[in-house]
């Protein structure tokens, strides 16, 4: 076999085999087959495309890389839930432990932010001596034990995926929907579970622009997941404004607390309701997902959600007490009010333009060797349907470096688009796909 | 501007500037673009195209990447010439003597040959102490006194094509007619002539298996050479068998040797008379092309082609007198008769594979680093539309080692395809392109 003819087979327009999918995999992985060969296999795929099965074969290739977790030794239904990504997405902060009071087990590799968007592992840090470099042993033990777990990235999942995605990235071959898909996909199938949740974004905020995209996405990833014989759901939800008011790091922890107390945002709420509904499901700890979702509303009133989160922070080294006593977490010295320049509704708020104020702010990597400071972030005040008069406050800059207010304030006023006309309001859930 | 961008443009379509082409060149050419950025694009363009514009720009960064020769100490006219490549296409041998006696300057690169095709100045080194290595001086002086030098190709010569056609080699984006085009014009444009004749093959023994692409592929370097300000004719003219009767660098040496004293092979000579007066016309020694081959033939006639061969020779320190008695060039111990297995028409000759045949017996490269024997090759008696008798010698093995013979003739007689059906006969010149 040689890639030479994978390549030009795929340019005319021919469907690959499970063997010839396999043998450009390994041979990549293993340094054999040269980026330069890839590169050109990857644009022949932007443009003839793939078919379910090639897709499928892809992502089991892909998954079979590097190590395949085995979490046979939890007991329970393992349910992981991935989000493709956005801005002030602090979901798995508290969806998780809601779960897990309702006895479903998390058991979760998690990874760091780049770029900007925000990682739960970053988050989870504001808890000064979080550990997530945790043994297999350890990892299995807690879960067990207490029903969750997250740790960094420490196995080799799909190594192949992550040498493809970063060649893709500079090669101008990362928009096609089968090779998105199957990039997650492979290392949600390394990563064990038994089930999958999928958070598919779609909107300014989210890398799915269209909800016809995320659509499509979404059911191409449910494709491969239940062709690997894994229950697969997926929630397509709004990221056309962020999440919830906070952004950065100690903010978005906060904010995912008050959630766990029942008194957070609303649209966040109303999204942890929903995944967590699924996850259940999926899991065989609720019947539909009505029921399900009154078993998490009941963890939030009944405190025990909010206990899931400071056992599992304990567990991990952080000091449990914070969790009810928020204000021990890393606070920036400056709050500074960002006010409306005019009066009128808020039409829209530029998602990932926000992203990167918090960025600007030094709560993000602009690089993955970057340090972040965990304290910085924004607290929106105002979001889309709002009404403003002028000199109201937009939004609050968590800032320690007052040099940078300027920059990220000019940023985030052209974020903001108000005008006279009262904008259609979105819905947050667009649908889902099982 | 960033590589990248320039993929990505052209994956959706647009249309490359001047500055984004030479960018790219020059920075693929400096090795500070990587190989898989440029492979991703030549896969975009193979799927988009690219516009007359666009390749003559990739063209002209091509030609410029590297030395551009300055043939103007040189008087008169320079009219280059160029083979799409074929087997038993020895036509440059019997083509400068030819011209340069009618007062063309031939000032020519040539290359080796790899593969089933041969290279020029592999047959010119048939003449024990042929010496191509001129200095630039030398090579010029040469023309101006003989009228002919070929060299070497010493000069460093588009190296960006020669980069960029390795790398489509093996990423499966060479066919592609602008590509092609420009990668055979970048050189052209370099070698410094005032003006080009182009001899495209079509056929089973060329790259170019049909007519149709070849006659596109003729009018792409037509327009490029135009753009570029140097008058650019086309032949296009068939490779369905092998042209002459002889293939192997020494027997291709002495059949042009015979077509210089008028007893060469008619769809040689015929080819030889058409380039030939194109060049002419190019180069403003004759009016037209019927008065050209007037001129052709007389120096054929009278023999100043020849002796024009033999004054060559001897300036790059060859035996002129070789060219007056052909037996002191290289013979093969053996001449093995390869005879008809079935009565019939001889209805094709898969050109391409007695090409591999010569190569098989030692006359062609595998490999840049093999050595070639120059005496071997390959006599063909019987050619498209000859009717032979079961017996009949097909043709000849000129061959010194006879371990190779069976596995040659068999290969031979399936090239060779015998059947009841007399063929349709082919054109030798399909079409002239200006």
């Amino acid at each position: 076999m040689r890639m030479y003819d994978i390549i030009m087979k795929k340019r005319n327009g021919g469907e690959l085999t499970e063997q010839e999918i396999q043998f450009f995999i390994e041979g990549y992985t293993k340094g054999e087959i040269p980026d330069y060969q890839v590169s050109a296999l990857m644009m022949a795929i932007y443009f003839q495309k793939m078919t379910e099965t090639e897709t499928a074969a892809l992502t089991m290739a892909m998954a079979h890389s590097g190590d395949m977790l085995d979490l046979s030794e939890i007991q329970g239904c393992k349910v992981d839930k991935h989000s493709t990504g956005g801005v002030g997405d602090k979901t798995s902060l508290a969806l998780t432990p809601m779960v897990a009071a309702c006895g479903i087990p998390v058991a979760k590799m998690s990874g760091r932010g780049l770029g900007h968007t925000g990682g739960t592992i970053d988050k989870l840090e504001s808890f000064a001596g979080f550990n997530v470099a945790l043994s297999r042993e350890k990892f299995i033990e807690n879960v067990n034990k207490i029903g969750i777990a997250i740790m960094g990235q420490t196995a080799d999942l799909a190594p192949a995926d992550k040498k493809l995605y970063a060649l893709r990235d500079v090669t101008a071959t990362v928009d096609n929907m089968s090779l998105i898909a199957s990039s997650i996909m492979s290392k949600k199938l390394a990563a064990g579970a038994d089930a999958i949740v999928l958070d598919v974004k779609t909107g300014s905020g989210a890398f799915m622009k269209t909800q016809e995209d995320a659509e499509a996405l979404a059911q191409e990833m449910v494709k491969i997941g239940n062709h690997a014989g894994r229950k697969t759901i997926a929630v397509v939800s709004d990221m056309d404004q962020p999440l919830g008011f906070t952004v950065g790091n100690a903010l978005e922890v906060k904010e995912a607390i008050d959630t766990l107390k029942g008194q957070g945002p609303a649209d966040f709420t109303a999204l942890c309701l929903e995944l967590g509904s699924q996850m259940l499901v999926a899991g065989g700890a609720a019947r539909d997902a009505v029921i399900a979702k009154t078993m998490l509303q009941q963890v939030i009133a009944d405190g025990s959600a909010l206990d899931k989160l400071a056992q599992f922070v304990g567990a991990q080294g952080g000091n449990p007490d914070w969790v009810y006593h928020t204000e021990q977490l890393p606070m920036a010295e400056h709050i500074v009010d960002v006010l409306a320049p005019v009066e009128g509704y808020v039409q829209k708020i530029t998602c990932d333009e926000v992203g990167i104020c918090s960025l600007m702010l030094g709560g993000g990597r602009e690089t993955k060797e970057s340090e972040i400071d965990l304290s910085v972030g924004l607290v929106l005040k105002k979001k889309v349907g709002d009404y403003v008069q002028k000199g109201d406050t937009l939004a609050q800059l968590h800032i320690n470096d007052l040099s940078r207010q300027d920059a990220v304030t000019k940023r985030l006023l052209k974020a903001y688009i108000i005008g006279e006309a009262q904008p259609k309001s979105s819905q947050l859930i667009k649908c889902i796909i099982s």
